[in-house]
């Protein structure tokens, strides 16, 4: 993952090389990595980073999506670190990888809920 | 890419999809897609948009960086839609997809003043 460090510029990255970019927890611990960002089409901002924990915790092919405003660039780590722990992860909404899943404004509430930032939605 | 069509919700879209959504000019052609989206690690925000021209203006493998501003998303279209024209877009900058391309400030605020935008960059 060392490749996912390589920053293009100073505070820009592409998202191709946010996708696959580590996600830590505080102490420093490999959590997964980010799968994909959903942005909002029009003013071109990223609303969710949709994770991906693979065997950690025993979640398996679940998506997390996080709010994005839950994640911290750490430039020395070269990946982004979130302040969740394990009971908090394994409560949160999830789906499965495989379906064909459609985003609705109360699916986005439930999860801003969750991690108690002001809603996208409105 | 008629895929590209496919909008996960009403104002959210996948980075992965974004990469390979057509875009037009004003007068409907298509001029390219999407090949990229540079964001701010921060904020999150689309700061530009990295365009493949393909064969069109004879441009071959040159990429175009537009402000994420000059680009608006066209729903009907399944899109997005620039007021670029012909001469306006071969003057503009570019870099070669093969070069290993550094963004710097200076390079950022020249797009920027090109396409007559506030700059991202202080």
């Amino acid at each position: 993952m060392t490749d996912m460090t390589k920053i293009t510029s100073g505070s820009l990255i592409a998202a191709e090389k946010v996708e696959g970019t580590n996600v830590y927890n505080r102490q420093g611990e490999k959590l997964g990595t980010v799968d994909d960002i959903m942005i909002d089409k029009v003013s071109g901002k990223a609303i969710y980073a949709v994770m991906s924990f693979g065997g950690f915790l025993g979640m398996g092919e679940k998506i997390h999506p996080l709010p994005w405003s839950t994640l911290k660039y750490d430039e020395r780590k070269g990946g982004y670190v979130v302040d969740l722990d394990k009971t908090m992860l394994e409560k949160a909404p999830t789906y499965d990888r495989a379906d064909d899943f459609v985003w609705t404004p109360d699916y986005g509430r439930r999860v801003d809920q969750y991690y108690n930032v002001p809603t996208y939605w409105s």
